[in-house]
């Protein structure tokens, strides 16, 4: 029936092998049941309820968003334990608040005494309030306090002065995503839980209960061997992979469970190219691999099946174009891929690529049937 | 009143200064009445029916797009002439025929007879034709022939053949992105010129009218001295211009009209960071300026107003987080801007940044008043 199968949908598409994803969380869910830590996914990278419903097919558990457009959408399908990961603005407590006054058990990200007093503002002012973690830098990435900066105790003297719980510490290890096959990830991992369980440590050396030690990025969740101490972990990209975890030696491509179904509209010859509809804006801007030692371009060209033809990449892409050559280097010759046919194209970067589409079309692995479509959401 | 100004909508949040929109839109088609050419503005970087009526406030005149969602999109608001920029898949065409029969002027774009043939085959099965241009080569950029490619007078005969009216050529100077500073650009208009007038030539030499002879980017379409032989310009970007057209020489950072408005969200001041809540998500993966002599990072920082601090750039970004710091090599000092500080920041592509938001919110130069909220559509 047309419009069902690969062969038969508008082009560019965003294919799900649901069966991939399936595989995926059974295997991350097993590792952190060994290690006896709790698990709260991240939304970020699916931002579909219908993703949710296979990683919670018996009901809601805690999950973690990047955004609160991401918690109020998955709020309104019923999650009710949100943990919002960024640092949080002051503009945005009067939002959070109405979550909160909804039945929502959300919990905020801070680093800052500022952010503290603001919500203790809030507080006086009547506003519902958030559980709070105090954001911890383990790695230098990004955000967050040393766990041993002075200002981790002000902020959680700051929040109970307001009344304010602080619920404990979050931390994500952001640069083991400089790691390459594998790599120093066990110690990317330990350097992680090191260090929330050290800030909270001191938290609790001064009276605050702190139940809550959370870790987490994909590399990190799934080579960690040892997670004393810790109480829950948070990942998202892994459910999908990409190419970007691939090369950090997180997954097998074969793992990859989303790509871009697109169709050849030209070639030529005399320069080794073939032109595919699906440009940056199909595959999003993200050169995640290009200083990998293996650059994928803007992607790895499978054959509509999700076979890669091998050392075929898009390496160049316009807005609705993407030129597919051999990888430089390679000995590989140029398939002939006659005007029309459909390729698969695995992405840097799952949570970018599928920011670029409006829904994913749902394949089982090995079949060309479109078994469902998911919404997915944006914005913030 | 809350949230029609820029000190209370939520950020991140794509705002579009319509006073530099027109200042754009006006000069570039005074430039263009001056050399004698029709203009056929590219609507893939505005993708709203608003900004299209800013220019076209007298009634539609002839657009390009560069998908048929577009396509669809600015037919259902009334646009009858309509160029899709992007060479044909077969499996398009059953969609193209559609807005044909819909009374919609449509011209396409191929580059092989494979293409012919298949037009050629829908029009034996009924379906309404659209007018065809064949897409030339002018820089080794993309698809297309070149103007000497025996093909393209193959093709012409093929949809001659088939009853398809064979309209003329079409060709865009992507390589003149590779300049800077202005330098090269009134040789690439040239080139650009030359390559579309002599595939015409050829075209006409063997009997074909080919009455269009169409060129555009925004480069050349600024920095053309004399279009003799070329009967339409496309070009879209200039419009809101943006960090890699002031790199490559085309525009003042005081002519770019659209900025993504972001909160202060947290500090590193051992790092020299100042953290925002907009990330990549918000500004798109694209690091255009990666290569130029001024590397822009993901966006260039100013104040609520729009007015740039100095060197102080997005230097790098997680999907909600922007780290924004002063430029490598710059000997100014970080501007000390408080928690819950706003910011506007100027991107490297418009049609990247602009891809990534549902909606502009629309000020006019100088003011902070939302005075309108314009949709983005999306989508293929």
């Amino acid at each position: 029936m047309p419009g069902t199968t690969l062969d038969a949908i508008a082009t560019p598409a965003l294919i799900l092998d649901v069966a991939r994803v399936d595989r995926n969380v059974t295997r991350l869910r097993a590792h952190l049941t060994d290690l006896g830590v709790a698990f709260r996914p991240h939304l970020k990278t699916a931002k579909s309820v219908d993703v949710a419903r296979r990683l919670f097919p018996d009901g809601w558990g805690p999950i973690t968003v990047s955004t609160l457009a991401e918690a109020e959408y998955f709020a309104a399908a019923g999650a009710t334990d949100i943990t919002y990961a960024v640092g949080l603005a002051p503009d945005k407590i009067a939002r959070v608040g109405a979550l909160v006054a909804g039945g929502v058990d959300v919990t905020v990200l801070i680093d800052t005494v500022e952010q503290a007093q603001a919500l203790g503002a809030a507080a006086r002012d009547g506003i519902a309030m958030p559980a709070v973690l105090i954001e911890i830098d383990c790695d230098g990435h990004r955000g967050g306090l040393l766990p041993d900066d002075a200002v981790v105790i002000a902020i959680a003297e700051a929040l109970r002065a307001g009344g304010i719980e602080v619920r404990g510490v979050l931390t994500h290890a952001g640069e083991s995503y400089a790691c390459r096959g594998g790599v120093g990830l066990p110690e990317a991992a330990e350097q992680e839980r090191a260090a929330a369980v050290a800030a909270a440590g001191r938290l609790r050396a001064r009276g605050f209960a702190a139940p809550v030690v959370s870790v987490g990025s994909t590399p990190t969740a799934h080579f960690a061997r040892m997670l004393d101490g810790v109480t829950e972990v948070r990942a998202g990209v892994f459910m999908f992979f990409d190419l970007v975890m691939h090369g950090i030696g997180v997954c097998a491509v074969d793992d990859i469970a989303v790509s871009v179904l697109a169709t050849v509209v030209g070639h030529r010859a005399d320069k080794g190219w073939i032109l595919v509809d699906a440009g940056w804006m199909a595959m999003s801007r993200d050169r995640g691999t290009q200083r990998h030692p293996v650059d994928q371009g803007y992607g790895l060209v499978c054959d509509i099946d999700g076979t890669p033809y091998g050392d075929l990449i898009v390496a160049d892409a316009s807005q609705e174009h993407g030129i597919v050559t051999v990888r430089p280097g390679s000995d590989a010759t140029l398939p002939m891929l006659p005007i029309g046919t459909r390729v698969r194209i695995l992405p840097n970067h799952a949570c970018a690529t599928g920011g670029q589409h409006d829904a994913y079309r749902v394949v089982d692995s090995g079949g060309r049937d479109v078994i469902a479509t998911w919404p997915r959401m944006r914005g913030w």
